[in-house]
């Protein structure tokens, strides 16, 4: 619930401009648990403001730039940033197939100070379909900040 | 290629009985990356041969026994070890059920000292049918050992 409110504030705060994204996202976090919360939920909640803008790059930024980012699927495992957003702008090549994206449910459970584990539901409204499911992310800290290092999205099961 | 190997030794000398589980599996693992790693290549292997010989409670043994410990697949997130091994009962509750599992494309990522992200494909062979997927495993250690913390299951996407 606690974490729900925060996530609410922090989605706020970068709606309402109060902070620059790269401040929110970019800088390493105090050590604290509260300090890593916060800026985890802060990179969620700009991915959540990009996608709504139909800003692929932006949204991307929440993910190490790596070659050796990862994101599983059901289509297997898509290794590097660059075909990461490759898969992304395949999959959703326009605004109307990105809808409106909502993260909910969200859970961090730190795994030490340097990386976490995150999980939460995603939603996805168009306008001819809805869509959802469950997403767990491994996030690392980097002098950059923290950024997603794999991410394992599932889609809900069909209703049958 | 190295992990393969490793992998396929850790499960011959399991499967030849020269280590006792508990050796393998239970007791704390030294600092160095190498012996996390084999430590959790044990476990993965502890838990493959007893899902070969249908024992769910020796396979659960993997996964740490706490309420807090997640399973999330198509069917959203299961909390809790009594949870997930009922979820496993009922998903396969005999010895046809269960079939052959196989784990393999294992690669271990650690998180600091304390955590690793693996990731693995799954392929399990039944009289009937055979299936397969892909798994993000949150593994942490204990004083009791290398334990599943979060475990993301997918299946493969049915060929259309």
């Amino acid at each position: 619930m606690k974490l729900k409110a925060l996530y609410a504030i922090a989605c706020a705060i970068l709606s309402l401009g109060l902070a620059g994204r790269g401040r929110l996202n970019s800088r390493p976090t105090p050590e604290h648990k509260g300090g890593s919360q916060e800026a985890i939920l802060a990179v969620l909640c700009t991915q959540q403001e990009a996608w709504n803008r139909s800003d692929l790059v932006s949204f991307m930024k929440g993910y190490w730039n790596s070659p050796q980012v990862t994101f599983a699927g059901s289509s297997g495992i898509t290794r590097g940033w660059e075909t990461v957003l490759a898969r992304y702008r395949a999959h959703y090549p326009d605004r109307q197939a990105m809808g409106h994206l909502e993260f909910s449910d969200l859970e961090i459970h730190p795994l030490g100070r340097e990386a976490a584990l995150v999980l939460g539901r995603w939603h996805l409204k168009r306008a001819s379909d809805e869509m959802g499911g469950i997403f767990t992310l491994v996030f690392q800290r980097f002098p950059e900040g923290w950024r997603i290092v794999h991410d394992h999205t599932s889609a809900d099961e069909k209703a049958r």
